[in-house]
């Protein structure tokens, strides 16, 4: 039986989820919803769905879930009306920029008993679930020490800037989430220092875009992680795992494994070169871990909770970054 | 406009094709045959085709195209009948295990002036592409000795085995296709050795298990390759070429990048199972190639030349093998 | 013409230099000097030197110089006898455990005119070396993060965690001087985080095992350093340059380039197993850029400048350590 | 108690031997002879031998071993007077590139009793060392094929090449010993195929410049090697070794582990220049295992049946080059 999906959003990430839908036995898209009716009318056909506004979409019986993959500032408003029209909701990273409003959403969706998980795509990244299974095998024995490198290919616009709730919440909060799930303990105190070294303007709009950040758990396992807004070898994604029994790492991904040599050295093909295609598989992963918990099977999945703690994470890093002092947090 | 296909062949490689022919936006299924009837039926019933018969599929004027995945000795009927009846052909490798009906379905083909493409999978895999296109750009300047690994995970049964052709013309086949490619020049002589060390039974059917060959062209390049039927850490596929100006090489691929560390030293993953992960790409980049042929569009396919030619190594590997002498080719 | 050397101490390190002095065409070892008879008479006779006491090593006009690798308490006043005796002086890191009396050392070499340098292995390795070359040349553009990784295999016994200063002074000294010479800038603070996971003994002597710092720049350059006091695959000892160009890193060294592979993966051998293995060639390679000093050749050398610094740095991240905030660093 | 030693050769390998002499603690260089009175002044006052002629080195009770490090047209008389006046005799390779007088030096020193170990230098490197142990700790279980490269970073001058034996006695002697050493096994027949692809002065004076070769034991064990006179990467040394249980290879060795990135991707530096660097440890060790038997302790030295049997080998290649056929070998 197929699950019937509504999308919200047809754009670059809308458009990729429209396709694995499409390509998954288990799922239909009916809906596709966008503020540019043109997007919406340009996907629906190429993918047999149709354009819908949020209220029909989610009139729909044939509608068992939907996917928010629409700007920001609507995840919230669309996570609530999701569940209290008792759909499952898959909702793109982050649940919203202000924690209020995303505890706001978590307490509408318990209040409904309805399914939601947030799409931080590393956590669906064949390698670093790889990593994840070895750490819990035992390993590394017992984890001390995680390093995480998260490096764009290259500065958004400014005008993104602005709206993007800055570095933090924008960018390492996915590197909170991995940090928590790979440290498997709730981080109680963190440390942020940043700089603005690449673009002037994003100094000038109050952001930073070269940041590294200490954070510490209970038992005393430590975290680094260091964000840049530009880097020149392709998208820099990297993990590290130090622990008692030794190491384990998931290195970047080349487009082939084609190495030259001559005078000045071995040269391998750099980094691919963004999250549309590292993160290939993981959306394509994501969707089937999703669509396992539709059927009622065990799936792994980041949930709204983990959404929270992520957002809660990138706020006390801005505040430590802002204050120049680390921040404590309650558990 | 989508060109309508015939697969002939429900097994393992046929249900690889048909996936990638439905994921395709130019192109669309219409029949599968298959000599077992349950297998065309679940094909066709998962691929929205009709089971069919060869002559039904023939006479239909919505196929273009047919793409041969039945056992080696339907092929050479198949690409005739095809011909005769104005399709396009894409042919799983061999043409045939028999020089002379090979060459017959050549002749067909060029007198009907259709299409015939050899899957020679290789050949589209993401990293020898590139790996050609270094060579092809200069990188390693004059090309001078290529060196290819091919050792498949674990021998296949020995009944297998007694109709498969033998090693060079079922196995190898592929390499020496690699060889001329990547040589850009046709060999003049050729040399192998063989033994079987892996399973006693495979001696008893009069072929071998392990293999070296050595290919000289007239311009005096050399080549090396070597097969073996058996390999502990996955299905090993490697290229290097070296030239004046330098070197150029195609490693493993592993599943993921994740390398573990402790007392023993630092482990990355195993090499892929075997062609269906490490082909994957290459299955598709092939159809996707043979579809820009059929509308007309310059399209980098293998050939029918191609497939006799790599046939004519493999048999002269054999003779040279059987009378333990080199054999010269005439080109 | 040879220069004569004076070694204050027999131990492990003293006999690398001695075997060092022994294999270098301009240098000839005249006294060894230890707190024990026997381990001085040892390596007196296997280095062609005599046994002596530091007044008559120091009253020796044939002495052009003197070689402190006798433990840490001991190192300011020779420094100081030596400077005033008008001897060159090469001492084994640190300077002192105390900032007030390396200080006071610096002070006596200032007014003696004589040269004054540290043993900060690191500097004379020949992976960080290049490393360094590398970013001078401008290869990886503008530095903006330094990540320093450095493991040890093994955790000391707490007797020596008692007098060692703890992990920032004895350790991560020699990381906090290769963050200012890779930086090429002095950091203006530090944060410091810390736990003793390894052994609750070291906990226990109120010090940490495990540790990670940030460090930053006035130009808002930022470094991350781990530290670990065991590490399961050897010395762990790699650093990461990251600027506006690319990156440039030293990975570890294993003894061999020894690669195995079967259904678990490939194995490389792990890192060499402690800085005896490791920093074999920097030992050699720092005495010669001594002895080019002494020369009067252009020579690179670690001064007693780098060694204070070092010590404020790690005297600042154990202040932020106790005091759970970062410190401040007046330059 | 010290070995004295007489070295014949004071050129670049003889310097080596002598450096290597000098810093053993078993060991000491008593006579240098050379054909050059200059070149032999120079090394005897550097390293603290005398300038002598063969008959008083030989006549020296002092000297319990000779060295011999001259032109390859003169080992053979060495080898035979050494053995004559009972001295342990340690030879560069080649024996000689003729079999008759390689036999005739072997029958004297088996008349004489002496030990004479010849400077295959590949057997004593760590890297195929530690392959060597790994193979006979069963790690890659039944061997099946060895793959040995060779090149040399670029070809020899053609006065040289035209008294050097051709490339198979002069360079792919070095790589049939290794053949012979990890196959474990005597090969049986031998197959050789070559081209004059890099300098046509070397193919006027008769020689080739690149070259593959096959050989095959009695059990059907198989080898194949790649020679190439020029190769701009530094100097091209590595050996594969695969079996039934997996496989186990040493790679290149760079200077250091350093790594760059950038938009063209990661590039680590190139293989060590030549065999100066590259076998500098070998060059130490083999030293290292002729006191061992010196001493009556046990050794792994490559012997001078070993250096008849590569050399054997070497003219089969050579008779199959011109044959262009395999040639069977007696065992």
């Amino acid at each position: 039986m197929k699950h019937g999906f509504a999308l919200f959003g047809a754009g670059r990430i809308g458009q990729i989820h429209a396709r694995n839908l499409a390509a998954h036995d288990d799922a239909q898209l009916r809906h596709v919803i966008d503020v540019s009716a043109d997007a919406a009318r340009r996907l629906a056909a190429s993918s047999g769905a149709q354009v819908s506004d949020a209220r029909a979409a989610l009139a729909d019986p044939g509608v068992q879930a939907i996917l928010i993959a629409s700007s920001t500032d609507t995840h919230a408003e669309l996570i609530q009306a999701g569940g209290r029209a008792g759909k499952a909701v898959f909702c793109e990273k982050p649940l919203d920029l202000d924690l209020a409003r995303a505890e706001a959403s978590l307490a509408v969706v318990a209040q409904a008993g309805t399914l939601l998980a947030l799409g931080f795509n590393r956590r669906y990244d064949p390698a670093f679930r790889r990593l994840q299974r070895e750490i819990a095998a035992g390993r590394v024995g017992n984890v001390e020490v995680v390093s995480i490198t998260s490096r764009d290919p290259s500065p958004p616009p400014p005008a993104y800037v602005a709206r993007s709730g800055g570095l933090f919440r924008d960018m390492m909060i996915h590197d909170l989430d991995m940090a928590r799930w790979l440290l498997a303990e709730e981080p109680v105190s963190i440390f942020a220092r940043g700089s603005a070294l690449i673009d002037p303007a994003i100094g000038a709009a109050g952001d930073i875009d070269t940041a590294v950040v200490v954070l510490e758990t209970a038992s005393g396992r430590l975290c680094q992680i260091t964000n840049s807004r530009r880097c020149t070898f392709g998208y820099d994604q990297r993990i590290e795992v130090f622990g008692s029994a030794g190491l384990a790492r998931a290195d970047n991904v080349p487009a082939t494994t084609v190495e030259t040599a001559d005078a000045a050295g071995f040269t391998r093909e750099p980094a691919l070169p963004f999250f549309l295609e590292r993160y290939a598989a993981a959306y394509r992963d994501e969707l089937d871990e999703f669509l396992k918990a539709l059927r009622g099977a065990p799936a792994e999945l980041a949930t709204g909770i983990d959404g929270r703690q992520a957002l809660r994470l990138a706020d006390a890093a801005q505040r430590s970054l802002d204050t120049r002092a680390p921040v404590s947090l309650q558990t």
